[in-house]
């Protein structure tokens, strides 16, 4: 059966690349540097709905995630998490947080209004992304 | 060298058990079943500061956590989430939430103040934790 994914995660972010089970998605509110990494299976919503294997997978990734926000934005934190309270779909959050960014040192969850990115920096944006995804890549 | 709790940690919760690497603790905020996971390693403020082995052991004492708070709490959705804004010393949020709960969709993290347990209701939930993590522990 075909992965579907959730009309609101959807429409608040764009496609990156798929990592293993995973597809990598791009918040588009410009304030943070915002990836979510997304199984694709359907009828997800824990993490501990995923199998041993599979939460090996996206273990995996998210360690790819995490160095790529590293490499590119050296934040002076990093947010990963899986909440799912408004979509239930499971994903998994990872924000570069720096001290001077609008919801520092609160979550960024609910927080004011996204900012947009113009089509020109949304396309440096995930050209960058890709670059620096592929630059860190492991072998399985 | 011995492990250091972080101070902010070690007031705003109470020591429950050790599984693995980590050290198991409750939120003192009785608004919320909240269990705190901290891999007892020094230095640590990042998911990916672990090494594989290590990751590897925290998964499986996250899914521990996630299976005792569903059968302790029926929650209507888990929220697992490494955030170390405030306090870097890297600890995992574990929390039941519940669609009547005070910050619920938001996030639980700077909303309102904590509601203290009283000694009695404090003793009682340790208790039914530590139980609940013996049934629900697997040999490793």
């Amino acid at each position: 059966m075909l992965f579907k994914l959730d009309e609101r995660l959807e429409k608040d972010s764009v496609f990156v690349c798929k990592i293993g089970i995973s597809q990598i998605r791009l918040s588009k509110d410009a304030r943070y540097p915002w990836l979510l990494l997304i199984p694709e299976i359907n009828g997800l919503s824990e993490l501990d709905d995923l199998s041993w294997q599979q939460q090996l997978d996206i273990m995996q990734t998210s360690n790819q995630l995490s160095a790529c926000l590293k490499s590119l934005y050296a934040p002076h934190k990093l947010n990963v998490a899986a909440l799912g309270n408004i979509v239930k779909q499971l994903h998994i959050h990872h924000v570069a947080r720096f001290e001077y960014d609008e919801a520092w040192p609160g979550p960024v969850w609910g927080k004011g209004e996204a900012l947009r990115y113009s089509n020109e920096a949304l396309a440096e944006q995930l050209q960058q992304l890709r670059k620096a995804l592929d630059d860190t890549s492991v072998s399985a």
